[in-house]
């Protein structure tokens, strides 16, 4: 088995073009994963999500992890795994830039 | 936006099915997030993996989070979200069926 490791050029590569993961939250201690979409930007990961358990939870505690993977077969796979903060942008005049384009990403990245 | 529950028959058909998604693990609440092959059999997640950080972070803090989802496109998806507790099958005699079983299931679910 040989195992490679991405440079940081493909991880974001990777990230940019799948636009799709799992976001990984934690609360006392015990994970919550779920799928989500997002869109890359400068060293951002961008994603709208109604109010709920992952949302409370990252208010509780913005310590995060996405993981992003392509599987062709069991032994054919890449992965990338990364950690972050989760940052509101609220519906608020001062965000509303950055709001927009977050919404711009998104709906580029389809 | 349609959203339907899945059953319980129709989450445990999709573990064992797919075979396939990410464990989420939590070491001081930071989340971290891997992609794993299972076998679902009687209410366990068995999988095998070599020493490293899940496994280290799981043995400090058992408490895990699995997901596994089916994605046909933006609109149309399925995902499983299980809560769970690290257990570990040493390599000694008496769990020497267990590991057997284990082993057994991984090769059926390919």
């Amino acid at each position: 088995m040989l195992i490679l490791e991405l440079t940081n050029e493909e991880c974001i590569e990777m990230l940019t073009r799948l636009s799709f993961g799992r976001i990984g939250c934690s609360r006392d201690n015990q994970p919550y994963v779920v799928p989500f979409h997002f869109a890359y930007h400068d060293r951002h990961l961008y994603s709208v999500a109604a109010l709920g358990q992952k949302i409370e939870w990252m208010r509780a505690n913005p310590l995060v992890c996405v993981e992003a993977d392509e599987i062709i077969d069991h032994d054919h796979w890449m992965s990338v795994v990364v950690r972050g903060r989760y940052e509101e942008l609220p519906d608020t005049p001062e965000w509303r830039m950055e709001r927009e384009l977050a919404y711009s990403l998104l709906q580029q990245s389809g």
